[in-house]
């Protein structure tokens, strides 16, 4: 199933793709993409509904995050090789979690604004993979079991916020519109290998980011099992994965968005964003 | 106004301290202390309720959290300078942000569950902020008005996980039971002066921590004036504004959490903690 959630920001409704990718009303069979409704029991209940049976929902007007209310936002840092040697750090031994707020989700298409007092906002191409069960201590071989299911996400982040403002990265990863996710919730059993996913960014049409998932340096599974040695990950909660090599910082000279800048992104199967870059009122 | 919780794990259901100190039921007015249920507008609406004219609960069985569901469970770091100076560290020139998984929450009086492969779980007692209004670019002179109220927090810490492990402090920081916040939300309207509350830990009746919000190095208004310059800080978000000296990590010898130990936790006005340390399943 590709899930959804369509309609004004803060307003937005459930949907589903159809076969034909068309959008979907789901609001009669679930009222929010949030906390045990994208557990994977819960999923399961969804799956016996046929899309064609629901309402046509003709030309969305807005696609929102696929994820409301998210009850944590994490992200791996440098887990691609070679995004590790452009940002001049060695590879992680283990992996580097940190947290956006949670109030940084955001639509696929809704715009990103650059904060007030940034010359530095960057963007990050990543896999997204979305909690469906409690997860405490869990192995790698039992990780993808506790998979709700995958999403394409950009972990926006202020270079100066993350790194010269006095320590830990959440301060350049939270600002609002930093975590666009979606458009779609992609099912778990859609997805036959996580770590074979094509990963782009273009900006402004060139392209600027472009991995697989199979250059991660932790799996999903190992990203998981390792979480869970040290927090207890909950249905609804969102792993940004990491980014691969591309990133403004990487350039030579560094490069960061502007107003006017458009980001198109997209991990294969998961569906495509796009962003353009704003100022901050 | 005393908020709270009470009942089992998971089921709680919400109240209110009367004159006397017993616990009322408000849950016929409020299903849960989360989100826009503490803004301060909706903190208003409760300011009408006398306590007295609610169902008396006798002897409640259990206190839970004061929050649940909490959209960021945000910590602050070294911001007490004797305490930055016992970890060998430098006072920071503006507030360190971190933060906790939302579901290391937990009761006042529940357990802290020592992890798994942990030998380095120490205290820390802190003066909890629940935010009660979408708050953005606030100044320091504004800042309090988005104060929803104060609590009392244990911001558990496992040393190893948070320094030695690859980096960002939220490894150490989320694991669950390593969030006591309450016993209740004191709205904000009840605490005169956030910077004159008197915070003191005894660990098996030892008193290690006793220093006052007077000597935070940064103050309630400026950490959340600071915060909002990063990111959008929501009605329900908690903010734990860093620890006194007299952590674990601090003596000398060092001294951790064993099973068996026993914390005592208390915030001027706003209640008192009690933990026992025990090890994880």
């Amino acid at each position: 199933m590709k899930l959804l959630r369509y309609g004004p920001a803060g307003q937005e409704r459930t949907g589903m793709l159809d076969r034909e990718g068309r959008v979907r009303d789901l609001s009669g069979h679930v009222d929010d993409l949030a906390g045990d409704a994208v557990s994977r029991d819960a999923l399961d209940r969804l799956r016996g509904i046929d899309p064609e049976s629901l309402p046509l929902v003709e030309e969305p007007e807005r696609i929102g995050s696929c994820l409301s209310r998210v009850p944590n936002f994490f992200c791996i840092g440098l887990n691609y090789a070679k995004h590790a040697a452009e940002t001049g750090t060695q590879p992680p031994k283990e992996p580097i979690i940190f947290s956006k707020a949670s109030s940084a989700l955001s639509g696929p298409f809704d715009p990103v604004i650059i904060p007030r007092g940034s010359e530095k906002t960057d963007w990050e191409v990543e896999l997204g993979v979305v909690i469906g069960r409690e997860t405490l201590y869990v192995s790698e071989a039992d990780a993808l079991d506790h998979v709700a299911g995958y999403c394409t996400i950009n972990d926006v982040s202020e270079r100066a916020f993350q790194i010269e403002r006095g320590g830990q990265w959440i301060k350049g990863k939270s600002a609002p519109s930093f975590g666009p996710v979606g458009p779609w919730l992609v099912t778990a059993d859609e997805i036959e290998d996580p770590q074979a996913l094509r990963v782009t960014l273009d900006l402004n049409g060139e392209r600027v980011q472009d991995e697989t998932t199979g250059d991660m340096i932790f799996t999903v599974a190992q990203i998981i099992s390792h979480m869970s040695q040290f927090m207890k990950l909950m249905p609804g909660d969102v792993i940004a994965t990491g980014t691969p090599s591309g990133v403004g910082m990487g350039m030579k000279p560094q490069r960061f968005l502007k107003p006017g800048d458009v980001m198109e992104i997209e991990v294969e199967g998961l569906g495509r964003q796009r962003q353009e870059a704003v100022a901050a009122d």
